[in-house]
Formats: C-alpha cells, sequence, structure tokens
C-alpha cells in the first residue's frame, strides 16, 4: 500500500510549487484543501468544513496520543512520512490497549514543496488510514519559508477506543511477568540509513512499518493478563526495556539468543558498528504478561501474519532499581543501558 | 499568565541547548521529560509514562481537532508560541460548542534552541492550559538541524465534550440568520506586525490572543439557537464570512459600521494598507444564530468580560451563491472577497 521508490520527483511545473500563502487562509489554502487534502481523506466529518469533528463518542473509555514526523529522507524502502504518521500514531493507541478510531492530521509545508510529492505523502496516508480502519477525521496546514521544514513535517494525533477492564500500562509490570516481542528488530532503522545517499550503503532492507492494532486485538482476545505494551520505536527494544523497569523499578532479564535479528540487519550492524537492541522500529512491540498467560499471549501473537515471528525474550526478574540484564550466547550477562544520545537522528 | 517580553533571551550557558539527542529516545530525551514537561503540564494521566493517555470519556459526543504553530517571533505582546497554541486549539473545540477537556502537545525543537526558552514556552503552555481547564495529557517531542525549524513548532490536537443536542456547523446556517461578532478585530495581526522587528513600526497594540470556551458556555446556556461558530484566525472575519456563505449557498450581508476596530489597530491598517476584515484574530469569533435568538445571544456574549464589546454585524439574506456584501458608511455596497494570499504569514 506505501510507495517504496526513493528517486527524486521530476521537476515540478512552475505554479506547482507550495507557496507561503497556501498557509494564509485566503484562496489558495482553500484551493489546497478541496484538491488535495478533502478528496484523499474523503469522510463526512472533514467534508463539514468545520474547525473540528464532532462526533459520537467511540467507547466509555478512550485512548488519546500524539506524535510529530520528521523522518528523512520523505521515502524509504517500506514507506514514507505518510504512511509512517498513521502506523506511528495508530500503534501509541494500539499500545493502550485501544482500538483507533479517528486521527488528525496537521502538516507544516515547506514553501517551493512540490505539490506532486504533497499529493503522494496524503495518498500514502490516506491508504494508510484505510489499511488501519481510522479516519482522518480533521487537520490544519502551515506553510514555513524555503530553507525551513524539509519539505513536510507532519503531526498526528489519534482518538482509540477502550472495551477491556484491563490498565495496560508500565504501573501495570508484576515481578514474575513474561517479556515477549511481537518479532525481529532494526528493519526501519537500518532501511532509513540505506535511504540516506550520504551514506552509499546498499541494502535491500524495507522498514518494518506497519500498524499494529490487529495482533494487539489478537492478543487481548486471547484472555491473557496483558500488563504493558510498548512499541519500539526511538531507543528500540533496549530503551523500551530500562524505561518500563526503572518505571516500575524491578529488574529485567533478557535472553539475547531469543531476540530475532535479520542476517542484512545484522550485516548492516556489524559494518557500522551499531546495536540491533538501540535500532528503531516501526512495527514491532514488546509485550509483559502475566507469566501464567505466557504461552497463550505468545499463540495469540503467532497467529497473526505481521507477528507470526514473535518470541520470549525475557522475565521481569524481583523488585530493584530497575536494572536490565543481557545474557549473551555463552552464558555471561551484560548491564544494558540507554544510549545517552541516538545512533541515528530523525529516523521518524 | 502568559509572558508578554519581546526581549531576547541572554546567551544561554553551553549545554543548556537542545541537542539532536534529545529527540533521540535515549538518556536526553527522557531526562527532557522528567525536568521540563513533566513537571510543568504535572497530572497523573502524563505521569503514567505510557504511549498514550488513557481516561473515561468526558461526554457521550467528542469534538476532536488540531492545530500546528509556527507564530514568528515566538513571542509577542499579549502572548507567545505556547499560550496560542492552547488558545487556538481550546478554541477550535469551542467553535464545534464543545468544552475542551484533553490536549496532546507535540513539539519539533531545532538544535540549538536554549532550554530557557523551552522552558518559557512551556510554562506559558501550562498556565494557558490551567486558565482554560483543560490536562495537556500526552505529548512528543522531536529534534531537527540547527537552521530548521525556527526554535519550535508546536502541534497540539485537542477533545472536547458535547452536552448537548445542537448541530453546529457550517451547514446547519439558514437564510434569515444572525451574524453576531464577539468584539474588536485585528488586534493579533498587528501585534505580530509590530513584534518583527524589521517592521521598524511601534505599536501599543496587544495580541487578543484568549480561550473562547467560557463565552461559547454563555452563548449555549442563553437557549438561543446557534447554527454556527467560527473563530477568526488565519483570513479574518472575511475568509470565516466567505467561507460560510459558499459552503451553504446563501448570501450574506455585512454592515461595515457595526463591525469595531481600535483607534490602535485602525491606524495601524491605514499606515500599511492592511483590511481589519482580513487581519488574524486568536480570541474573536463570529456566531450564526437564528434570526428569534439573536437579541438573548448578544446578551449572552455581552455578560461575559472577553466579549463584552460583542456586536451584531449582519445577516445571512437569502439562497444564492454565498456572495458576501458589505455595506459601507454613505449606504454604498461593495462585495467581499478573500484575499488570494494572505496580508502576513505565519501569524500563528
Amino acid at each position: 500500500m506505501t510507495e517504496t521508490s526513493i528517486s527524486c520527483p521530476l521537476p515540478a511545473p512552475p505554479g506547482d510549487l507550495v507557496q507561503m500563502a497556501h498557509g494564509g487562509g485566503g484562496r489558495l489554502m482553500n484551493t489546497l484543501l478541496r484538491t488535495v487534502f478533502l478528496p484523499a481523506f474523503d469522510n463526512p466529518l472533514l467534508a463539514a468544513a468545520h474547525d473540528g469533528a464532532a462526533f459520537p463518542s467511540p467507547a466509555r473509555r478512550l485512548a488519546f496520543t500524539t506524535d510529530s514526523y520528521v523522518v528523512r529522507p520523505l521515502f524509504f524502502p517500506g514507506g514514507d512520512i505518510g504512511s509512517l504518521a498513521v502506523h506511528g500514531t495508530v500503534n501509541d493507541l494500539a499500545m493502550c490497549g485501544a482500538t483507533p478510531t479517528s486521527l488528525s492530521a496537521g502538516f507544516i509545508l515547506e514553501e517551493g514543496l512540490p505539490l506532486e510529492t504533497l499529493r503522494r505523502v496524503v495518498r500514502s496516508m490516506a491508504a494508510a488510514a484505510a489499511r488501519a480502519g481510522v479516519a482522518i477525521v480533521t487537520g490544519d496546514t502551515k506553510v514555513v519559508e524555503r530553507g525551513k521544514g524539509d519539505g513536510v513535517y507532519i503531526c498526528t494525533a489519534g482518538i482509540g477506543a477502550i472495551d477491556h477492564e484491563l490498565a495496560i500500562r508500565p504501573g501495570s509490570v508484576r515481578a514474575g511477568d513474561a517479556i515477549l516481542l511481537s518479532g525481529d528488530l532494526g528493519r526501519h532503522g537500518v532501511a532509513i540509513l540505506a535511504a540516506r545517499s550520504e551514506l552509499a550503503m546498499e541494502s535491500e532492507v524495507e522498514s518494518d512499518s506497519a500498524p499494529l492494532a490487529e495482533p494487539v486485538r489478537a492478543l487481548l482476545a486471547s484472555g491473557a493478563e496483558v500488563h504493558c505494551l510498548r512499541d519500539l520505536t526511538r531507543g528500540g527494544l533496549a530503551a523500551a526495556a530500562i524505561e518500563i523497569a526503572e518505571f516500575c523499578r524491578i529488574d529485567a532479564r533478557l535472553d539475547e539468543g531469543a531476540i530475532p535479528v535479520s542476517d542484512p540487519v545484522r550485516s548492516a550492524c556489524e559494518l557500522l558498528g551499531f546495536d540491533p537492541l538501540h535500532l528503531a522500529n516501526e512495527g514491532r512491540f514488546a509485550a509483559w504478561v502475566a507469566e501464567k498467560d505466557a504461552d497463550r499471549a505468545l499463540a495469540a501473537l503467532r497467529s497473526c501474519p505481521a507477528t507470526a515471528g514473535a518470541s520470549r525474550i525475557g522475565t521481569m526478574t524481583r523488585a530493584g532499581h530497575g536494572t536490565v540484564t543481557l545474557r549473551i550466547p555463552m552464558g555471561a550477562e551484560r548491564a544494558l543501558d540507554m544510549l545517552a544520545g541516538e545512533q541515528l537522528p530523525r529516523i521518524c
């Protein structure tokens, strides 16, 4: 559904570029809305042409989240900023145990952006939203001067429906919980790295960017006592595991041998000195579930195509400072820490 | 509540600047969250440290909206990007007839931004949110390279509760409806213009940036049949009146003599060749109400301090192409049109 070409768009005809006035509230902005956004995101709430969308609440409990997207380049193997802006926010809702229902989309456009590039991004967003079963019901456009904004930044927010009684959040994690991983790590980070031409690295790796609501639904439907879910974006598995452990002050042990990493990702990491545990993903998550339910939770994940490669990767061991220990093959152990900075900026 | 100084911050001590790694998902980002955002926006939902906020739905019907903020400069007389990012989104919810309850906040920070500037913006957001009675329950931070992003862009989205049966939207406007205006026009646009030092214009005008939920509540409590509400931001009163008229294909007549404009705004417009009807406002709105209820709707608005200067400015006359006619003093009339572009870019 997403476009994977990373070639540069052809030079746009004069007049088919974003101008400052496209953000000015006058005729040109009105035309941009009517010709680019409304047809792509077509739905009755958007068509009402109001300052916001009004609709019946989708459930008695809601989830609400937001993310901004500044990924560079805009198009990369396996996705683009548009599909990413849908998947990322849909996935944050799924991590709250919610079914995503409605998205908002704010665009910050750079003066001079070819409108065809914007149309391509918007088409990809619309396809990703349809695939994830959400509607883009309200939005906003701003334009900043040439040289600012890198073409397009997108900010999406989302509302999801929570129709169960579980409190899925870091504070619910308990000593003894099993830690599950939904599949192989690091493909998004490596795909972005390869798409940045300055690295002159060739790679067949495609981003794992994908919506996660379906496997989360399967997990919840299994009846397993799910304590926390976390998608493994910036900072990767390492940051997620450490944040959760530190928040609830429970130590954790991960088993490196159980963590799937594909051969091309492993090769890229060896070449560049990266650690797959810190690499960003956009379609992978970890689940903290009651030990007694670990097997059925894993079976539920493996029943979904997107998470067929799920595995159990560790355990929350005991109350402590929230130290995460990695057991490496041959039996040795090392403490895992977050990076001070980051391996790769602007991956989402 | 908002800070009005527009002086430059003092040079920051080395190390107290935003770095790329503040957006990287590692330790530094974690510290930024714990030391800047969480203390300022303090509430239990944010403190849960999750990918999103989960909470009971505030009503059976919801409003949902978003806006990005790229205003230049960040601080201006009467407000700053932080208070603006709260007021603008709160006001879009109010324009749906909703009581704002929850906001999300996404930050796109420029590498090198003094953290003290960010703290000042965040404090102003927190004060504006408290004043408007909303909680900032979820957020996100990204960092872009030096030279991009102009210090800080903010994207807020908001959820509001609709607890009445009215359908407040452009499609509800009818021929014969009275058009009310909540107060004087153009102060935000002139304040921004004056704050841009390159114009070398001195002015005492402060932005009208303010939350509008209270006057909207008073309007609804009056029992008046409210058909549509629209805040008069980019494009000003002119764009709002034309958009609504064109959407519902009903002609409108406005009476220029009934539209309040303060003397300093009028002087600035004469000096610079601007039209107050096209100037942006951030605390003014128009209301389309049933003719029979015009007087009590106006009385309800005038009972609130923020909209004490409300007036009736026109009428939706008859089905047509959606032409808006302005009756100017001495009895002449002219057709009003949206600007092709804009008078002033990046006012919000």
